[in-house]
């Protein structure tokens, strides 16, 4: 037998690697100016900060942290965690568990785990973030796409879906969304808990962009007006301290979380205790909130710099404008097709990530997400320029 | 709707977490002696050097490393995989990529997903490692075992199921398998490696006790024989630098080995950079071939220790005698149950494993697996001298 006869699993049907990772790997020309990616910038990313911790707490508790630990966290990570959770983001902790993750992206693909047979559906926005589309049809599940407003899913279209498909999970970005930057309202927030109860479906509430909010009102958490349970609440440090470490955490009412638990065993046995500790002894140390402040600061700049720039550029017809986050969502004038062109504009030295790659359905091939966190404000402005070249002598 | 109707997915039907790490749960007893875990001594753990070398990759390479980083791997962790693969492994990497994983858990996880519908087959030793038939079973696979000799799975049994049960995937620890400590031998090795590619087979080498040889002569993997690409190597770092930091390495042929890719976006994005940039670090430096020196030269006393004590008790009619690992497994006398055994071991302050638990049928309730790398001598001849008054007297 020949290795190329070797039958995949049928998971893998109709299914290539994220659309975005391939371009990622477009960006490696020298020079290049990335709209592209969801990355933090490199100045927020805290090294030394990190370097110092990293010595301390395995200086102080070095050899539990080298051991193997329990699936269900380190404990001074969760010590850290349960005020964190309950104050920050107003998740009872009477009523719910915590549970580390590999980045939230492990959140995902453990509730998926937990609740997803092939052929089940999961509602998402539309359109929504492609890594967790591409978890979710691992999964074999059916995605039910809704309308998205400026504030949020559309809440008759999402009730009508889920009476319609019957759905065993809603998943939404709702602060500072990916692609769009949109923030789901205070009514929305309310009714989607509602809904979850009423209907009985687990609402997966993603929100690693909560705390990057450059102007407006914080609002409170769909999770914390989550009574009967079915709201699970994905955090995640990757924005807020650092991507590589992969740190995430999980909210959920303790029956849901223990299948959690249970995938997690089997899935990575339990998140790198070291990263767990670093996390954990760099809430302790105070220095999050300032951190936050200052990341805040420059990319609010960043934001500005590329609403402004972006007004000069008379191919888009709409542009979101949120309130934090990493990432800006633009319509070009119809016929105008973001995917195709892509490589005119990486030649030019200029990435984005075409839209259509975010809605579950595809098509919208005049959208496109741009980035603003990676980018100093004199190079999005270089960037916006390079865009115009290629989109306004189209 | 009540939380409790929530439905979980069908992958769960049956299934509790895993049986080791329950029993994990009852050790916390203050004076417990355990002989249960599969836990790597803490003097084996480099606190002081992992400190150091963290220091070091954090400051050098400090904001690549809290970034986000490619699936594939951090440069620097390939560059040093790529001749330790092939070196020490004997791996041909013309013909095979790496990936880093997050522990060779993950390694498996993400086959099992390449490789897994419902209702497929997988061949595992009998008795085998429980950690990764729970992952098997959570992919809804049907575990098939084939019995195990002296030196390694039954040849003839094995061609036998193979032929009758058409399975995706065979399962082996080659060396000091967990949980009997065996060894396969240089004939069954490269025998192996053949039916895999006259059958089209993808094997499993599960390597993670490689290195803690003791006594005997090292052996070429099943990997080294593998000319058709059906072979897939799992390595780890848990058992030579520290589990705590999860990383684990999988070498595989390019194909199969993008799937796991695809798989692994999904599942944690990439390995921490940090954990793969300690690891690197820690070979680079040339710290793990005398750190491996190091704790073989104390497990090998325990070991020693441990079966001369077990020689003591009269409950025991037979025990393997490995040449390396973590494990001994043992069988008490007929009619002798080391289940039911348990709790009265655990009052007298010792613990184990029951054997039955490492049967993908259950059954064989007079065996058990005991560690000897958690407890120094002296403790593990009072850790058998409790179990001696436990069994001698039932």
């Amino acid at each position: 037998m020949q290795v190329q006869d070797i039958q995949f699993a049928s998971r893998f049907n109709g299914l290539s690697g994220s659309a975005i990772r391939e371009i990622f790997k477009l960006l490696a020309k020298p020079g290049m100016i990335s709209f592209a990616g969801g990355n933090p910038a490199f100045s927020a990313l805290p090294d030394e900060e990190v370097a110092q911790v990293a010595q301390k707490v395995l200086r102080d508790d070095g050899k539990r942290i080298l051991q193997y630990g329990a699936t269900e966290g380190y404990p001074p990570f969760l010590e850290v965690m349960k005020p964190y959770l309950s104050e920050h983001f107003g998740v009872d902790m009477e009523q719910n568990g915590v549970l580390p993750t590999t980045g939230s992206t492990q959140g995902m693909n453990l509730l998926c785990s937990a609740l997803i047979d092939p052929g089940d559906r999961i509602i998402v926005e539309d359109p929504t973030f492609l890594g967790n589309m591409q978890c979710m049809k691992l999964y074999q599940a059916e995605l039910v796409p809704v309308s998205s407003d400026e504030d949020g899913m559309n809440m008759e279209d999402l009730e009508e879906k889920i009476r319609a498909c019957r759905p065993k999970m809603i998943y939404t970005i709702p602060t500072f969304q990916n692609p769009t930057g949109r923030t789901m309202s205070l009514e929305k927030r309310k009714k989607v808990a509602a809904l979850a109860e009423r209907y009985g479906v687990v609402v997966a509430e993603d929100d690693p962009y909560h705390d990057l909010r450059y102007t407006g009102q914080e609002l409170p958490t769909i999770k914390s007006f989550d009574e009967a349970g079915f709201v699970v609440f994905l955090g995640s440090f990757s924005k807020v301290i650092s991507p590589g470490l992969r740190v995430g955490f999980m909210a959920a009412e303790p029956g849901l979380l223990r299948k959690c638990v249970i995938a997690k065993q089997s899935s990575d046995l339990h998140t790198a205790l070291l990263n767990q500790a670093i996390c954990a002894e760099y809430i302790s140390q105070g220095l999050l909130a300032p951190h936050i402040e200052a990341i805040c600061r420059s990319y609010s700049v960043q934001l500005e710099t590329m609403l402004s720039g972006i007004g000069q550029i008379n191919a888009f017809t709409w542009v979101t404008r949120p309130e934090g986050g990493l990432f800006i969502f633009a319509a070009l004038k119809e016929g105008l097709d973001a995917l195709a062109l892509l490589p005119k504009a990486v030649d030019a030295g200029v990435a984005y990530v075409p839209g259509t790659h975010f809605y579950a359905g595809g098509g919208h091939e005049n959208t496109l997400r741009l980035n603003f966190s990676m980018a100093e404000p004199e190079t999005i402005r270089k960037g916006l320029a390079l865009l115009q070249g290629v989109l306004d002598n189209t």
